[in-house]
């Protein structure tokens, strides 16, 4: 959990592959294909929910594969790497394009967790249809979940958000479900970390799947933004995506900067010099069980937002042909 | 929020009138009511989304209309809270053994908020059927959602169910409905802070539409525990009901006890010494909106637990004729 986002996780994999490749000494090829298989298990094993580290590792093998020394292997994973991670600022920049038309002036937007540019290696995915909104004139306010229990709505997409001056308020996640049935809310996008092509199904942090039905019960669009890198065209079955099971003492507490106790419930200012602290909320003999991500079926999305434009889930296997 | 819980704050406000009563000096009729009126508004918009504190004090203000003098209102607002709180907990006990049958052996039962006996005056009412269930040998385990922003589930209720023996793990809101779509999840049982005897909407702790909407798109059932005086007979419509608006500090942080930061992740247990403390989550320059409440409507409610018997909720104006 040092890197997070699909599109980080997946630049950092192949990156991470070049590097672990470039370690192997000497010209055996045999005894270097053992070893960038080993990086590669390594790497895959670390986030097991997300597609995008596979695929990229896999086209990072895929150039080696081209090579047939193991000099020119190492050597070409690394422009590999940098090809994926420059596709990726592309397909975000295009996610955005493509996005951008689904925002209205006036109208507010729900997201949940962040894959946003600090998610991705450029711009987002989520995130990049209301930047280039923005930079079109368009004026719409976001609703933060909060995304319990990391809280990446909260801190990450919240400061992203400020940072580019866009309107937004966070929200605990039990309150989506009310501002909906308000009316309050117009429209909700989020990334994902598994996208079936098969099925639609698509994979994204735990909640995602309440957010889509409670938007389907209420005829409110809900739209999933990726890159190419974040499509499975392997699994058969959303059943088959293998579901992170986190620390349950993520769940039990929180960690945020201590603020003056005396301060207590005016919404007074962090200090930004302290350090994070945990606290535990729950009952100190209590367990918690914390999946980290949840499954969500492909007739409760109005639509996967590409590159390469806006895609009705059971329609993305018109993509499998274009490749990157 | 010094008291919180429906029938715990019905009985604070009944206790509440009947003291603010007891201070008023002289006989003059006149002046006693003034006096009696202002006590009760102020009582009354305390909590404005909860009916029992209004139906609590309404029992002692007709207590007192039968009096003649001042002397004797006050010995007899006394006398009705008391019979106000000894009613909630033969209530919350009748509740539980009507709701006791729907608790199978080796079934889950999901609970959002706090409805315990730390919010009632003994027993509590979504918890009720879980004691008396426990107390006839049924085995089964309770998912409490962590109920953010306060955190009341995971903090109250997890503590409630420890002492009681109960198996139960903490959930994050956003888990609820993972959950029920791996079939996880048997039986819903909530409280409520108003239930519209002529509707069958219902109030509660935000989030709890959310798991209704859930429950019902998984055929689970949802029922809402609740004694005579969460009853709200006058209310037309769920949208009159005053959804209070609580402090965006709730959302943006978390309250809980500091731990060592070097223990991290690993789930230690508190330090009961230390005091609690406040910590900023979101990104410091964001705002947020806290709505306290939600509103569910009767079609994703299968049975209101009251202590006359289990109704659907458009029925309950069988209840009307039955007084308490």
């Amino acid at each position: 959990m040092t890197v997070r986002g699909a599109g980080a996780i997946g630049a950092t994999a192949a990156y991470g592959l070049a590097q672990g490749v470039r370690a192997f000494r000497g010209g055996n090829l045999k005894r270097f294909a053992i070893h960038a298989d080993r990086v590669y298990s390594i790497l895959r094993d670390a986030r097991p929910t997300a597609v995008d580290p596979v695929n990229a590792m896999n086209a990072v093998r895929e150039a080696m594969a081209s090579e047939t020394t193991v000099k020119m292997k190492q050597a070409i994973a690394l422009d590999a790497a940098r090809k994926f991670a420059d596709d990726n600022v592309a397909h975000c920049q295009a996610i955005g394009e493509h996005g951008a038309k689904l925002i209205r002036t006036g109208s507010t937007v729900l997201t949940h967790c962040n894959a946003g540019w600090l998610a991705f290696v450029d711009v987002g995915s989520a995130t990049a249809p209301m930047y280039v909104a923005q930079s079109r004139g368009t004026s719409f306010t976001v609703y933060c979940d909060e995304t319990r229990p990391r809280c990446q709505g909260a801190s990450l997409t919240a400061w992203e958000l400020g940072q580019q001056g866009i309107e937004h308020r966070v929200i605990a996640d039990n309150a989506a479900g009310w501002l909906m049935q308000q009316g309050q809310i117009h429209l909700v996008i989020v990334g994902a970390d598994r996208v079936l092509g098969r099925t639609g199904e698509i994979a994204n942090k735990i909640g995602t799947y309440t957010r889509a039905v409670l938007a389907h019960r209420h005829g409110i669009p809900f739209y999933v933004a990726i890159p190419m890198s974040t499509l499975d065209w392997d699994l058969k079955s959303g059943r088959d995506i293998p579901i992170e099971e986190r620390n349950g003492s993520e769940v039990l507490g929180a960690w945020g900067r201590a603020e003056n106790p005396r301060a207590r419930l005016r919404g007074v200012a962090a200090d930004p010099a302290s350090d994070l602290t945990y606290v535990r909320i729950a009952n100190p003999d209590s367990m918690a069980i914390n999946p980290g991500f949840d499954v969500t079926p492909p007739e409760l999305i109005t639509g996967i937002i590409t590159p390469h434009g806006i895609f009705r889930p059971k329609d993305l296997g018109a993509l499998r042909r274009r490749g990157n």
